[in-house]
């Protein structure tokens, strides 16, 4: 199935590396997602001459507003979050692309009102009924409008159809099992578009081509070389005004299930060997199905969960989660989350991986860290040299390093010392840009499958558990902190340290 | 023999990392390298404090110079060359240690004046009998010296004694092997540290340690991956007003035969085993045998070599070769050398070096660069990416930098991008200062020894000889470009260029 999708999915690419006319319906267009991550994707694909002449965007929302109260608020939207400069001459342009109708999407006659709305657009604007539904909503609406969509024959249309969801995708592994069955009804698998934004970072996207472009890196990493695999994705904010969404989801359903598990596919996937785009859904199932499972019974000895307190960040003191207004006094969320994990396949053998994800650290990063094993020959007294790292920077900036001992010749002494290279993160692409252009374009590769998701729960679901049972302790942390001591415990007795 | 002396070496700094009193014995005191880089190299090591307290140098010159008038000569060196501000409170300290005697180096007698003065010094500042001599003169004059310091008994002491010799030593195999025959008489091979400054450059020394101390770089640099290699040399400057020797001697004798030689061995011996300092000479020994002599008869297939013609260089208009001053109208004489070489072992197999040097280029570089091999599979249009390069950077900046192709997520074209580091130059040990200090500690590992430099000539002679009959063509090159194209096509011919 999943080959399947890909392989359609890079013909589309092959055929045209231009974007359809079509219609995108957005749902949710009055919310957050649209304001700060759609419209400006979109408006720099417009700058960028990416989107097509023919582009009708119907936005749907509760709310009672008219295509010039949304226009406006588009533009609001562009001047505050657009990575480019507003093109006041070409503006009004963009915005005509853009009309507005209110919906309220659990009234299935809504839908009708609708349909004709698109239809007309569609012969006003010459587009051939290629129709993109973008689901910016609260995640317990998404089946009542996928099953409305159908219902209603709006994704039966003359030309192609495409469900863009956004995460979470379910809550655990029998409700994204539910969810999934849901949106099969509709949808094929092959037209669902599951947004995990983490796969629309440039670094990860890079990380596809990287190695098979540079021969060099294929050399450096050398598995035999590699001592251990460390993925870092940490938050300096707190839980923010979400306390009712992430004190249920917690930093395993919120991280951990999608975009770390996400990460360790994309990063294992790529070695030894160079693939092509159309290999990488393959070789991700691969990936996750060589997981090795941790027993609930077991994950107190492989996982740490934390709890943040009062603390400093970044110079500024914050209070504790349990004081965070909306979360439960008593609550046992987890706001971290460390693991050691193991591929169990010849090509990763014995290399553990480790994850970890919290609010409240110390800084604000995701990267990826090859630590390289020691040298052989014991030489150099061996606390003279730190360990070489190749160390992929994911965000806020994005960059490659490379640590190596350089010698001081004056000193006799060596200098742990850093090769690197940043991305001009100025004028590099977000990734809903990035997301939304496949999307439209009908490339899958960035986008999270069925087979990779469901996966994902499979694994994480005595995890799950053994929080809800409480088979682990929850340890707690310093806002501002690295995290729980617990978490460096949890490499030092396989002598390694984070990095 | 080497063996004995590298171990010899190493027992000594083993043993000490600190310089035993000695006395500094300086022919060529008024000379230009005592200038430009001894007396500034030793000032350095007085500011580290690396010099020992019982430090005595006495400075030879046929001028009459008193001890005063060579304090000012020091100190207008200093003020001048030195890497670091004087420092005024202690200036005085450091001059003291200085004594001038006027020589006339041809004048048996005047060695037993030379004696006296040495022994008052040793008895007055308590150094127990260490001579290092050091010969900053004329290379016609090396035989003289040595064989009257022979003669007066100067050089047998009741401690150690070293002489230092600068370049060229000798002008063929043969001149070379009566040279050091005569050295021999009045030194022990592990007595005589023959100065290639080239093997004082921190980068080139770092090359002994970068590989074991960053086990990435052993994995970066797998051969199996390496396409070639590259040793480039170039200067921007003409002969300057050294056409009297440069003319004789040719970019063959003045760079190739020394130092470019011993940076392929330096380069080719570390690959791919580790290897400790006290194997450095045996493994030059390899690698100087192992390189396939390239016959007199055959050097058209293998060397370029070539001589500037007027130009522009950074801008200014220079004349050519044959107008510099003292250089005669017809001269042959090369001013740029190419060459293919092959490293006939296992280990390198069939990988080329390719080596380079010439006056009057386009810019002052000297460094390494390791191509690597392209991507086996074709999965991106070959004419997309450049090949993956591993640059050591040597001179006058010091750096490592690796190139990648990176893709640029929005283009979907890939970029070569480099990810590099630079020393900090400023405070960069200047090559003299960290081979004075070795040799004043008894440390010959980055010195050339009498194996590898006999080894060399004989490699070198068959073309020197080539190049006497005129068995290959004289290319020329417009002064400030980056060679004849002769050079570029013994590349084209393997399907490379020169990085």
């Amino acid at each position: 199935m999943t080959k399947f999708i890909e392989v359609d999915a890079l013909q589309e690419v092959k055929s045209s590396k231009d974007i359809q006319a079509l219609t995108f319906v957005l749902f949710g267009a009055t919310g957050d997602l649209a304001k700060r991550k759609l419209f400006p994707a979109l408006y720099n694909l417009f700058l960028a001459e990416k989107l097509p002449n023919s582009f009708s965007v119907i936005g749907l929302g509760r709310r009672e507003w008219s295509h010039e109260f949304f226009h406006s608020k588009i533009e609001e939207s562009l001047r505050t979050y657009a990575r480019k400069d507003v093109q006041e001459d070409s503006l009004q342009d963009f915005l005509n692309h853009f009309q507005y109708s209110p919906l309220d999407v659990t009234d299935k006659s809504a839908y009708k009102r609708l349909q004709t709305h698109i239809e007309d657009r569609e012969i006003e604007l010459n587009i051939p009924g290629n129709r993109l539904f973008y689901l910016a909503v609260d995640p317990n609406l998404v089946e009542v409008i996928t099953e409305n969509l159908h219902a209603s024959g709006l994704n039966q249309t003359s030309g192609w159809r495409r469900l863009v969801v956004e995460k979470p995708f379910g809550t655990d592994l029998k409700s994204a099992q539910q969810l999934n069955k849901k949106l099969s009804e509709a949808f094929d698998e092959m037209e669902i578009y599951r947004i995990d934004h983490y796969l629309g970072k440039p670094m990860v996207q890079n990380l596809a081509s990287l190695v098979f472009a540079n021969p060099a890196l294929a050399s450096l990493l050398d598995l035999k070389q590699i001592a251990n695999v460390q993925i870092t994705a940490s938050e300096t904010v707190g839980v923010e005004t979400r306390a009712a969404y992430y004190d249920n989801a917690g930093a395993i359903r919120d991280m951990v299930q999608n975009h770390l598990l996400q990460l360790v596919m994309m990063t294992a996937l790529h070695l030894p060997e160079n693939i092509t785009a159309e290999e990488i859904g393959n070789k991700k199932i691969e990936v996750i199905e060589s997981l090795k499972p941790i027993e609930k019974e077991d994950a107190h000895k492989h996982v740490i969960r934390g709890q943040y307190r009062a603390g400093e960040v970044l110079d500024t003191p914050v209070i504790g989660y349990l004081d965070e207004p909306g979360v439960p006094e008593n609550s046992m969320n987890d706001t971290y989350f460390a693991a050691r994990l193991h591929i169990d396949n010849p090509v990763w053998g014995e290399i553990p991986f480790y994850i970890r994800t919290g609010k409240r650290l110390d800084q604000k990063s995701t990267r990826i860290v090859f630590e390289f094993k020691k040298q052989k020959r014991a030489l150099i007294p061996a606390e003279e040299l730190v360990p070489n790292l190749l160390t992929l920077e994911i965000n806020p900036s994005e960059g490659i390093s490379l640590k190596l001992n350089i010698k001081e010749p004056s000193s006799e002494r060596f200098k742990p010392t850093c090769i690197n290279f940043k991305t001009n993160t100025d004028d590099q692409s977000d990734a809903y840009e990035l997301l939304l252009f496949d999307a439209m374009l009908g490339n899958a590769t960035f986008f999270a499958h069925w087979d990779e998701v469901e996966l994902s729960w499979k694994w994480i679901q005595p995890l799950l558990e053994a929080f809800e049972n409480n088979l682990l302790p929850l340890h707690t942390y310093p806002a501002g902190s690295t995290g729980p001591e617990a978490a460096d415990e949890l490499l030092k007795s396989n002598n390694f340290k984070w990095w």
